[in-house]
């Protein structure tokens, strides 16, 4: 693995979650594996779990994690080739990322989509001029399209908690919010669910929130979230903007909030969330303090799907 | 000791002021102690001495600090239980905690108190929700009503300066400061005091400025500074604002700011402040740039005193 | 050497540039030296390829680096003696900077010129403060007057590509910008080739864009950059503001931009320049992205530099 950005980039899925839940039972089992090297935690937006997971995954495989906070910093970027740059922007990717590229061995960068363009936001053209550049592998932790390392612990949370022979039943269930939120994790849970294919999977939403083909392919989607709901072993709780009018909050639709109610009908049904959520907004109070949640585990196994990712790319450069 | 937070959760005050000393004599005695542990330092308020003072207490230690500024960040928590996150907030604590309680073994977190209403202040509750919610030690770097750190370090440089068998005067005097100032210093530092027994201790400030009998009991204060500083051995300065008017400045007070005219009755005394300071209008230069102050001494043993918490936490989890 | 401003603080470049190349060859070769060893990397200006190269740098030796963020944490400090500090600074330097030295056992700080009093900017007070507070050795990250880690590694790049045994040609050359730049790096480029003493070296700009004397000292000046460019083997390009008009932009000077047009004269010609630079205003890209360009090998070089300069101020305290 020479990247990782999309689910495109992984060759054997069960392999890169066996391998994170390996880490979570030894953690230290590979550090050795980075000693002497270093990687860049570059993030043009905010980020707490991302951060704080990456870094102790770099630091169990005895790498040595740098952050670099380039949007609070407020290092301003050109992306534009043949750009004149007599404007707002003090650098061209051209000249930084090889730079970075010198100073590092593995490169991770964050960056958000705008919600402006769906073509610009869908081109990803920020992380895949960091690829370009480079020169050295890049791992995203989310970009203007995709969250993988989001998607790849929420595999490890899944298969940790679904021990029976059939596929589980996993639903990806839009939920309300007060602003425009971005496709990633919606895209990226998505695309990883079909590429493994090992479930039953469904996408629910209101109309209006179909996501991208780009990323959902032809995957189920129903706008009857009880229906989907129904006999649910895993439901993945998520808001996102519209994709058709793109980046826009088409409504509120407070009955779409996931409450107890919702799952009467899926008793077993586990829940989980990416985070940060919005309490009593997108998910209520009773499940997020209740047994179905599986909230913090999930967080807590970002870890390993980042050390897993990370100790993927050290062995294959 | 489970948390660090006020006097109230240290069993031998002594010991700790010993083991601090013992640390500044061989600051890695103790550095397999922490070895593949995880400290995590959260800023809510900004911080210089405390964060490098921890920073290096922790790697002394053999731990490894990863530093969070929440505050610049930008990460706005709820702290209401039962909270409609439809407005500025965007995580609960109840979830951000138990990750952070996942992600490292100690927590560190520095808040500020508001100084809009005494009982939300003294109900300290940013740093009792991250007790109550992260499921590991909990270390204050300075909460909305203490400052525990310092106090020990306080202690210790006392104890290093005073080798008298008599018990020292110690005087805490309020200082004037040109804006409204936490009590957090003060608090601490009395009751450290008054835990600690060992000194003869009186506080004075003007009238209006008496602190709140939660953490200075029954200490003996005076609003008559010259009497107060009467053959002391130690003169604590800092400002505060108004516990009974709560957080505002009842006045300047410019004949408060202790100069070497208000020490000529007390010729051995040095003088200490927790730093940062204004100059020329708590302390004079006089004073600060002489043979009285211990205030380069003191920050220093921010160290020790941190070296020594930590310490502690690590042995008794 | 006990401090790292200027040029002058340096006793033999020579060795400093090979001891670079050495570090280059073999990083980790002094691993041992700065073991148990603190730095600390003070920025009151933003940076990213300074901060990077000497985080790695200082990580090499063994030491333990260390930042902090005075500038975007807004840690106001006072540099007047005797300031009656009522107004927005918080803390003398008299009183922050032995804290410091007891931290640490090296500073390292950045701090930007105002390029509103060329006096206040030359006396380079803000760095001069903390050598002579901090009571261990400061190497300067970019002060207001000098550059002198991106002078060292421009040296060292300059002897890696240049093996004829006649003196190279080197030229710095103005180019334009869109806004008022400090003089630090030309300043730096200058004096130390001219301490260096083994180039043939002109300073080309338009007219009242002449360097200050106390860092160029008597080095060849011309306004005709072609005649300048003649027969260079390498090309520094760079901005800066006006020194007589201080601090002031005279005229955009489009014409003077690096293009290969430039160079026709000079087929040897290597190019330069710190970063980060503005395309198709200071250079071409064609320049940036042809053969000529030695800028990702500079930055590269950063590492070695800051490597040579902490090691030689780690054995000679």
């Amino acid at each position: 693995m020479k990247q990782f950005i999309t689910v495109k980039d992984v060759k054997d899925i069960d392999a890169l979650i066996r391998q994170g839940r390996e880490y979570k039972a030894n953690r230290l089992k590979d550090e050795a594996l980075g000693r002497g090297k270093r990687i860049g935690l570059m993030f043009f937006n905010p980020s707490m779990r991302t951060r704080l997971s990456t870094q102790i995954a770099a630091k169990n495989l005895g790498l040595d994690p740098i952050v670099l906070n380039a949007g609070t910093e407020g290092w301003a970027l050109e992306f534009q080739d043949g750009a004149v740059m007599n404007g707002t922007t003090v650098e061209h990717i051209r000249d930084a990322a090889p730079i970075l590229g010198s100073y590092f061995d593995v490169l991770c960068v964050r960056t958000f989509p705008k919600l402006a363009s769906r073509e610009e936001d869908e081109s990803d053209h920020v992380i895949r001029a960091f690829i370009r550049h480079a020169g050295i592998p890049v791992i995203s932790l989310e970009s203007a399209t995709c969250h993988p390392l989001q998607s790849l612990a929420d595999l490890i949370t899944i298969t940790e908690h679904f021990q029976e022979s059939r596929k589980p039943k996993i639903v990806l269930t839009w939920a309300p919010h007060i602003k425009p939120i971005p496709h990633c994790v919606a895209n990226s849970f998505t695309e990883w669910m079909l590429a493994w294919g090992k479930a039953d999977f469904v996408v629910t939403a209101p109309k209006g929130y179909e996501l991208s083909p780009t990323f959902a392919g032809d995957a189920t989607f129903t706008d009857r979230q009880n229906e989907a709901l129904e006999g649910a072993d895993f439901v993945y709780v998520k808001n996102w903007s519209s994709v058709s009018e793109y980046g826009k909050v088409l409504g509120q639709h407070p009955e779409w909030m996931l409450t107890e109610k919702h799952l009467s009908r899926a008793p077993k049904a586990k829940v989980m969330h990416c985070l940060p959520l919005r309490r009593n907004v997108e998910l209520s109070d009773e499940i997020l303090d209740g047994p179905r949640s599986l909230l913090t585990p999930l967080a807590t196994n970002r870890v390993w799907s980042a050390q897993s990712v990370i100790s993927e790319i050290l062995r294959n450069r």
